[in-house]
């Protein structure tokens, strides 16, 4: 096993030290980063998608599975992720604005400044455009970033970064705030997780076992990226035509986010008059439904759930289907199965859309819409670095927001406590 | 070496079937609860300072030095510890409170819940007032709580905890929500700080050992109440007057807190002209002055810093002194040996007071005031369970409002993504 103790920690401090010139910085220099980043990456073009095809090329002889490769390949994803470096560029910048202003009665003026967290470190797997979308907010907020990207995007991702990196460079701006992780050996990931020292936050983006491994070892804070088992309850008396279409787009539209939706519960009241023409849509479009007992002897075309089904986040046309005999019941579920991530009532009852708000602790609860609404776009938040299933400093959508912290700023003329 | 595996995981389990039923509630349950919580402590006080006088022999015995002794001493505490109680419970509830609601252009309203952080684990030192007020936060906020306390304040916290608990249990109220370590082993620490399936938060407030271990050991989310190396600089033109004042409120009001100011910087100009009068006043005070070469010069009553007076956390009647060349000088200083707690720049200079407060990364940086002031009563946050100097989450005087986060709630009337 190679030892890189010396050369992640080289990484680590630099990335404190580039972090420490970042904050200082207004958004005129972290703009024309982005701008430039912008137009060496149209330049680049041609190399760039050379690297991804060897990277697409050793997958497919390792034989990676179709979803993997799809997650992968750049080149449909290029202009979606040029186009979301330049919505970035032109987000407000939230640093050094100050919130909260009041006067205390000794006549000391105290607010809180939003500052940048200092150095986020991202261990985050196939898909290579989130190494452009993560230092793009990085930057954007005035923090230095340590990306580590799966392995089997290595050289797509070192192509990347050549890019950020070189265009920090022309501009005279401290490169080392885009940090890369030089190896695919996993050993290195072990010492970037005890550099307390530099690195404030670590974001791993990924499987269980991935999030697990960060967790147990990091001695920097952890927000996890982790699963979406996302629920959506058909209360009794729901608009058929409304649950039909919420679950259909929660499901089908994409399969593979962590916004889909995976377990259907439905009230018993309703499991005559509405869940049989949703479940009928769904396994239509090719959806397998895996029921309880209530719901196979009305929809006999589903399969048996066991209980692993509840627990499952599938990424995948298939979903758990449950009937239950109240909103208690639901909310039960919900907290026994769920993963904190998003949780939808179709309803038309007032009382029941009120409670299920307040006592589902999940990050984000909705309201007769889809699931797939919980995006940090969609959501206003203007860009998403992830969706943090911690409870501490984002839950849920992360945005630029989530990239910074306040400190307290105080305007005296001499006060003292005694 | 005795196994608490079970016992620590069954507190945990418990508390953590505890928040549920705590974030549920709206205020009047909790305030009760508090309510219930001063009259129990007045009719227990008898009591209560019985065991705390036990574990003051004890510590005695053992040779714990004076201000461990004061420290461990709740006689004198006890009245401010009630009213303290009072207060955080006629505080308002942040919990179910909505805010930044706005319509997205498909007409989904999106708004943010504040919700209770859910089981908090606070590991503290000797002062056992830490346990009520610990106690009272969280259960304010709906959450529940861990608490572990320092083994000389071993019988009074039990003490103190019977009626926190007893206080529950007279009102049917979920009395797991405040938990207690029973035991001193520190085995069990190691086991607490695994629990991380049921425990959100880890608050360790005390020494660099425990913040060490903690921020090792811990598989829970951390954040530190550490050390407080707080500094003060007087800049070129600063009101002699006031630097004195200010110099004085924050060292010697008291010397065992972590907003005492430990290193003095000041700018070469009013080093001759503002210096002086400041070192002189304090020295006559009983303070003992340690101070670079340039400050040796001036100030002839000092003796000599070192490098490791720069890191250093007195906590006592001793004041590093350094005379630097500028404010960039000055801040650099500050980033080197400080701890991220609290900064003062004394100064009559509009730009100079401008630029500190953005280029200081500390949690707390003032202009014209007291170190003392940073404090969450001060500051208007209405109480504090402690002053963090992690960014994550809450940066500085830690109010209800870092207990607590915030889900996402979305109000729909049949959003799709398609």
């Amino acid at each position: 096993m190679t030892d890189f103790s010396r050369e992640i920690e080289t990484l680590a401090r630099r990335a404190r030290e580039a972090s420490r010139r970042m904050g200082e910085f207004g958004s005129r220099p972290k703009d024309a980063w982005l701008a430039r980043v912008g137009e060496r990456l149209e330049a680049a073009k041609h190399a760039v998608l050379e690297a991804n095809a060897a990277d697409l090329r050793e997958a497919e002889t390792k034989g990676l599975a179709g979803p993997m490769l799809q997650r992968l390949d750049l080149s449909e994803k290029w202009d979606a992720m040029l186009d979301g470096l330049a919505d970035v560029a032109a987000l407000p910048d939230p640093i050094g604005e100050i919130s909260e202003m009041r006067v205390r009665p000794n006549g000391l003026r105290v607010g809180r400044m939003r500052i940048p967290l200092g150095v986020i470190g991202i261990i985050y797997e196939s898909r290579p455009n989130v190494t452009v979308d993560a230092a793009a907010l990085c930057v954007k907020t005035g923090n230095a970033v340590i990306l580590r990207g799966g392995s089997e995007a290595f050289q797509t991702n070192g192509a990347l970064v050549q890019e950020l990196r070189g265009a920090a460079e022309d501009l005279g701006l401290p490169a080392d705030a885009v940090g890369f992780v030089p190896t695919t050996d996993r050993a290195a990931i072990d010492v970037l997780l005890k550099q307390d020292r530099y690195v404030d936050l670590m974001i791993p983006r990924g499987g269980p076992a991935l999030i697990r491994k960060v967790t147990a070892e990091s001695t920097i804070p952890v927000i996890r990226h982790d699963a979406g088992i996302c629920h959506i309850y058909l209360d009794a008396g729901a608009d058929p035509e409304m649950a039909r279409a919420i679950v259909r787009d929660s499901k089908i539209r994409q399969m593979a986010v962590c916004n889909a939706v995976e377990t259907l519960l439905c009230h018993r009241d309703a499991a005559r008059s509405v869940l049989p023409g949703v479940l009928k849509a769904l396994h239509e479009e090719g959806v397998e439904i895996r029921g309880c007992q209530r719901t196979r002897e009305i929809f006999t075309e589903a399969s048996e759930a066991t209980e692993e089904d509840w627990g499952e986040e599938y990424l995948a046309p298939i979903l758990a289907v449950r009937v239950v005999d109240d909103l208690d019941a639901a909310i039960a579920h919900i907290r026994r199965y769920g993963s904190d991530h998003t949780e939808v009532i179709v309803t038309n009852d007032y009382a029941h859309a009120q409670e299920f708000l307040r006592r589902v602790e999940s990050s984000t609860v909705g309201v007769n819409c889809s699931t797939a609404m919980s995006d940090g776009y969609r959501l206003g938040l203007g860009a998403e670095i992830g969706i943090s299933n911690s409870r501490l400093h984002a839950y849920g959508p992360m945005g630029l927001e989530g990239l910074t912290t306040r400190k307290f700023v105080l305007y005296g003329d001499g006060q003292l406590r005694e």
